[in-house]
C-alpha cells in the first residue's frame, strides 16, 4: 500500500528540521558519554494497540544522522500492532541510535497516533454504514503531508490537500451570490476540479444539489437531517458529506443515514501519541 | 507575562511554511470568488473553555498574507477563555481574512491546546503538593520552540529544549560506568550546566544524589517509592523529578509526595486542539 | 480579477531567491557609481503588444531591494497592452531601481508572454468554439505558481497544479488493469477528487466514458476523431480535453470539435517573452 | 567538456524544489494505482532535432525520488541529437519512475531549448564571421546557474553572471559622469574587473574605447554602424559586443562587421522547450 | 573524543552554504580547463604548529561536490600538529579536488584556528592553576555549533550555546530587582536550569553567592580583587567564572586565583586561522 | 559610499541565521525577567580605535527581533573611530534591545575587525607606494558578501568573488598544458572576463605576461624578484599582484615595487573582531 507513505520530499525537509531542533548547537551532549565505538541493538517496539505510519520518517532520522544505522522495518505504515509487536530493529553506533531515537519516535509516535485513531473512527462507522472517514485542513502546522499520509495508513481517506485544491464554497463566500451562481462561477474559472459547498441546513443542500455540486458538505446536521438530504439527493451524485462535532459515538449514527463522507478535525488534530519505544542494548564495540 | 511567547524568528518561519502547505501553487481557489474589495470584520471565539496560547503565530498568519488585515488581540497567551470568550477582533480585506484563517487558527488551536492541558496538568498537581508541571522532548517535529512557549502559557516550565541544552544520563549511556563516573566525566566536559541522571529504583536513586546530580529523574516509580527517594534526599538538593505514566487522575498523588517537578509527555504529544473558531462578517466593500 | 494573482508566499520566495541569483555576492558594482542621494522615476512600458502578468513579482522585486521605491501599477494582471502602454511607474533612489530592474523585468516579462500566449491561444479556439484553453504541469522548475496565475491573467484555466491534485490515469498506469477497474480503484482511494483517463483512440475514450470518469483526457486524436468521441459522449459529462501538438494554427479546429477543454504546454514551457522595458531618469538628489 | 555542466550545488537545490512543486502534500495519487514492485524501464528520446542540456539536473530528479532508479546517459550536454535519438535509459521502480518522469523532462527540455536555440544562433553567426554568441542576464528566475550552462552546452559563451561579476556602465549610471570618468572610477574601485561601457552610437563607442574600457556594448545599431565602430577600434582590444534585436536572420549580418561578440537574450527568455519524451515499458515485477 | 565534533546537521548546511558562495552561478571557470577524467592525489599539511579542527567540514566539503574525491583522515579533531604534519589524503577527480579545496581549507583553517587559539589558552592557564578556560556567545555569525566544537577540540569547554540555553542576570536586567529576587525569579520560571549572576564588583559577587546562583560572572576584575571572590566563597558551589580582558599574559594570573571558569571571547571572534594547504599533483586520468 | 554596504539580500539571511542560532527554541530566557513595557536607551560605542563596518547588519539585527527598536547610525560603515566614539544609538523595548544586542555586536565587531585590519594594510602599504590592498577567496563560510564589503570599507579591493567570477590558473591546473595556451583555452571559454596566471617565479611571471593575462599573481615572491617582474612588464598592463605571507611590517617593502595590487588573505580569516559594545540604560516603561 505504497500510497500509504507521503512524497520523501516532505519527509526529507521534516526530519532535517527536526534533527536541527534537538540538536544544534552542541549535539547530544549526554552521548558523547559513551565509549568511541561502543554499538547498540534495539527494537522498535508497540506499548499499546494501534496502527503504525511514518516509517519513512523514522528511518530517515536514523540515517540522516549516520548512514551506517541498519534500520529494518518489520511491519509498514498501516498494520496493525499489540502491545510488544516489534515494528523494527535498529543496529549500529550507538551513539547515532541514541542521538537519534527521540526525532524517530517523535515521527513515529504522532503519525501512527493519526492512523490508529483514524482507524478506529473507520472502524466506528463501518459498524453504521459504508461511510468513508476523510480529513480535514485541521493538520499541525509543516506537517500536512505526512499526516495525510497517516490518515491514509489508518483507513482513511484525503479530503483536500489545501485551499489550492479545490473550491468549497462557506456562506462567506457568497457575499450576496446564490449558490447556483457560485457553482457555476467556480467551474468556469477553474474546470474539471471538484466543486463542494457547504450547506447548514436543508434548504442549503437542496439548493447545493441542484446547482451541480461535486460535494455537498452538511455541517453541523444531526443524523435526521442528514438521512433527509440523503433521501432528497436520490442517485448516487453529488457525493454527502457530513462535519460537526463527530465522534467515535456518534460517527455509527451518521454512517448509518446513508451519507458518502464523514470529516473529522480530531484525526489530525487531537490524536494522542501512540506509544512505542525503543529497547536498546549498548554493546561493547566489538561486538 | 512576555516568556510565554516563542522567539518571533521561530513563529515566521512556522507560519511562513504553513502558508505554504495551504496555498500552493494556486492559491486560495474560492476566495477568488469574492467580490473584488470585499472587506470582513470577524472575531476569533472561544468554544470551549481553556488556555489561549499561539497569539504571535495567528497575527503572523494574517500579517504575512495580507499587511492591511488588523488583529487587536484581547487576551493574552496564558489567560483562560471560557466559551463565547473572545480572543482578537480581525478587520480587513476579505479574501486575505479567509485564505489565512484555517492557518491561523491550526496554531491558535494546537498551541492552546497544549496550554489548556498544561494547566490541567498543573491545577490537578496543585491539589497534591508544590511540584511543578514540565514538559519533555515529545513534541511535535518543526514546533518545539511554539510548543514549548504554550506549556510555559499554561502554568508549565520547560524541560530541556534539546539534546544540546543538559546532561540526561541514562542506563543506555552507562555502557559499564557507574552513575558516579558519569556525573563527574559530563561536570568536566560541560561544566556549569545541569546534569540530570535517571533513576528506575531507589539505589539508583540514592546513586545518583551521592554523585551530585542537579537533578534525579525517577522513572516509572509509584508515589510511595518517589515518596521514599524525597525522604532519603534529606536537604533541597537534587531536585527530584517523577516521569512516566502521569496522568490528570494520578498527578496529583504524585505531587503529594514532595518531589519537585513533573514530566509530562502527552503536554506536546497528546494535546487535543482547544475548540476556537472564527466568526466573520462580509461585507460591501463600502464598509 | 484577483484570481490571476499567485500566491503571495510563492512570489516573495521566488524574487527572494533571483535577488540572490542577480546581487551576491558584491552586489550592483555599477550601482555603486551613481553619486549618494541620486533619485530617479521612471516607467515600465510595453514595447510590443501583448497581455501582462507578473505585477505582484516585480513589485516585490523593487520592495525587497529597497522599500522607500514606490511602484504604482497602472494595469493589472490580464490586461492588454500596446506597444507604448505605461504599464507602472517607478519612483525612488536610483541605485536601488538600477539594482532591482532586471529581476523585476525577468519576472514581468517571462510572466506577461505567458500570458500573452495563452491569450492568443485563447482567441483562437474562440474562433472556433466554446473550448477553454488550459495549461499542463510542463512549467519551469520553481515557477509553477506563478507561470499558472499568468496563464489564467492570459484567460486561460489551469489544469492540475500538480501529480498530488488529481488522478490522470495513462497507460503507463493501468498495468494490465482495465480502465474501468482504474478509475473505480482511483475514486475509493480519492474520493471527491477529480479522476481522470488518457484515451490515445475511441474505443479507450469510450471505455473512459463509460468507466465514470470525470474528465477524458483525448491523446493526439484527429480533430475527426475528437469530434467521434464528443458526439459519442452524449451529454456534457464527463468533460473533454483534448492533448498533443495544438498550435495556434490548429486549435480552432479543434475548438469546433465542441471538446470542452484544449491544453497546450507551450503556454508556459515555450512563451516567448513578453518586451516591456524600464525608461528611467535619473535625476538629482534635490529632485 | 565537463564546462557545459552547472554547479552540482545548483542543481541539487532547483530540483529539490521542482520536486516539491509536484508532489506535495498527497505525493502522486496516479502512481498509488500501480501493483507494488511494479518495475519499468525506459528510454529518452528526443522527438525533434536540437542540442541537448540539463543531464545533471534529469538524473538528479529521479535519484532525489529513488536512488534505485538508474540512468545511463548516452549522450552528452551539448550533443547534436535528431528526432529519435536516445537519449539515455532509465530502469527502476515504475512508481518512481513515473513519479519523476515530468519534473527531469521539464528541466531537459527546457535546458535544451536553450541549448538548441543558442546552437541555431552559433550557427547563423558562423555563416557571417567568428563572432561569439552569448547570453545576457535576462534569465529565467531561479535558472540563471542551469541556463547559463545550458547555453555553453550549445556552444555560447556566457557575459556576466550578475550584477556582481562585472561593471557595465550604461547611461543612467553616468548621471552627468563622462565615460572616462566613470571607466576610471569603476578601475579604482574594482581593480582588475572587467569593464564594459553601453554605446548607444558611434561617438560613445569611440568614448568608451578611449577610456580604455575591456568591453564596448554596442546597443541598437545597425550592421554599418557596427562596421564603423569595428574599423575605428583598429587593434584587437577592447573587445566590441553588439546586443538588441538580434534575430538568426540578422545575426549573420553583424558577425560579418567583424565584431566579437554579440549578445542575446533571446536565449535564456524566449527558447521554446526541446521535445523530448519518455518511452515508458512498465514490466511486473519480477521482470 | 567524539564531542569535538559538531552535530552533523549543522555541518552539512554551513558547508552547502559556502559551496553556494563560491561555486554559482559558473561553477569552476578554471577548473574547467582541466582534461577530462584527470586524477589527483593530495595531502592537507599543517604550515603552522597548532591544533586541528574541522574535519568533519572539510571531508563534507569535497563530498557535496563529488561523493567520488575520497578522503583519509590522519589525526582527528583536537590533535596537535606540527609544521609538515599530513593531516589527511585526498584523492579522486583533479576537478573536483580543485573545486572543493578553498571551501574545505577555509573551514579547517578558520576552525583548526579557533582549536589551537583555545589550545594556547588552556596552557597558559594550566600554568597557573585549573581553572578551565572555555568561550562565549561571541561566535562568528552563521558558525556557532562548528566553533563551539572546534572549542572543545582545542581543550576548552562550552559556556551557553545560546540566549535559550541557560539564565545570566546582568545589571541590566535587574532594573531595579535585587539579585536574590532576580535568582528566585529566574529558579521558578526555569527550574533545573543553570542561573548564572554578572557581577562587576565583591559586593554583588557576595550577594549573587548568597542568592543561590549556580555561577557567579566575575566580571572585569583584577586576579585579587577574583581571588578574594573565591575566599569567600568557602566551599566549591557556586562556581565561579572571570571575564573581561583575558590574554595569554594575564590568564595565568587569573587561573592562579583558584577561580573555576575563565571565559575568552577572543577564542572565537578574534582567532587567527591555522596555516593549512593542500599540495596536490594532478596525474593523468590512466593514473 | 554606497559600495562599501553588501547587498541586503546577504545581509537579511545572514542576520536571521545567526538570531536563530541565539534565541531558539526557548527565546532569551534571562530577558523575560525584564519587566513587561520596561525600555532602554544604549549607544554603541567604540572601545578600541578602527574602521567601522557591518552597519546594516547590526541594524537589522534589531529590526528582526522588534520593527519598534530605533537605530540611529552616526557613523557609516568606512568611518575611522577613536575609543569612545559613538557609532550609533539605540531606542526602543528593552527586552528586545538586549536580545538583538548579542547578534548585532557580533557582525558589527567582526565586519568591523576585518575592516579595521583592511585599513592597516592599506596604510602601511602605502607608506611604500601606489599598490591596492586586496581581499581573497579565504572568508569565512556563509559570510563572504559581508566580509568582502568590509574589506571595502576598510579602503581595499576585491579580489574576485567565487571561482565563478574570473580565471585564475594555477600550476595545478596545467597539467601539462603551457601557460599560453591556457589563458587562450580561458579567453575562448570566458570571453570578456578576468583571465589571471599565478607565477611562482620570473619566468613564469614573464611567459604569463606574454601570454596576453589580464593580471599575473607573482605568488610568494621576494620584493627583489617582485621589482624584476615589475621591470620587465614594461606598461601597465597586465595588472601585477603579490600574495604570500604579506604582513603589517613587510607590506610596504612589496608596495615600493610598483606592483599593482597586494592580495593578503589575513583580511579577513584572521582579523581580531573590533571591540565595540552597547552601553545601555533600561527605563521605566514610563520614560
Amino acid at each position: 500500500m505504497t500510497d500509504a507513505h507521503p512524497p520523501i520530499t516532505a519527509v526529507r525537509t521534516a526530519v532535517a528540521r527536526a534533527l536541527v531542533e534537538d540538536l544544534e548547537p552542541l549535539g547530544d551532549l549526554t552521548a558523547a558519554l559513551l565509549p568511541p565505538g561502543a554499538l547498540a541493538r534495539g527494537a522498535l517496539v508497540a506499548r499499546s494497540p494501534g496502527v503504525v505510519a511514518g516509517r519513512l520518517a523514522a528511518v530517515e532520522a536514523f540515517v540522516q544522522i549516520d548512514p551506517a544505522v541498519e534500520v529494518d522495518w518489520l511491519v509498514d505504515d498501516g498494520s496493525g500492532v499489540e502491545v510488544g509487536t516489534t515494528v523494527a530493529r535498529v543496529r549500529g553506533p550507538a551513539a547515532s541510535i541514541v542521538t537519534a531515537e527521540r526525532t524517530a519516535l517523535n515521527f513515529l509516535c504522532h503519525l501512527s497516533g493519526v492512523a490508529t485513531l483514524t482507524r478506529r473512527f473507520v472502524d466506528a462507522a463501518t459498524a453504521g454504514g459504508t461511510a468513508r472517514i476523510w480529513d480535514t485542513r485541521k493538520t499541525t502546522p509543516g506537517l500536512r503531508a505526512l499526516e495525510k499520509a497517516a490518515v491514509r495508513a489508518g483507513g482513511g481517506a484525503n479530503h483536500r490537500g489545501s485551499l489550492s485544491e479545490w473550491v468549497l464554497v462557506k456562506d462567506n463566500h457568497l457575499a450576496g451570490m446564490g449558490i447556483g451562481e457560485a457553482v457555476a462561477t467556480a467551474r468556469r474559472r477553474w474546470p474539471g476540479r471538484t466543486v463542494e459547498v457547504e450547506a447548514d441546513r436543508f434548504s442549503q443542500a437542496r439548493e447545493a444539489i441542484a446547482a451541480g455540486a461535486d460535494l455537498v458538505l452538511l455541517d453541523n446536521m444531526t443524523p435526521g437531517e442528514v438521512a433527509r438530504c440523503v433521501a432528497d439527493r436520490g442517485g448516487g451524485r453529488p457525493l454527502l458529506e457530513v462535519s460537526g462535532g463527530m465522534t467515535l459515538d456518534n460517527v455509527s449514527a451518521y454512517a448509518a443515514t446513508g451519507v458518502d463522507l464523514i470529516s473529522v478535525g480530531a484525526l489530525t488534530h487531537s490524536a494522542p501519541a501512540l506509544d512505542l519505544g525503543l529497547d536498546l542494548d549498548v554493546t561493547s564495540h566489538t561486538a
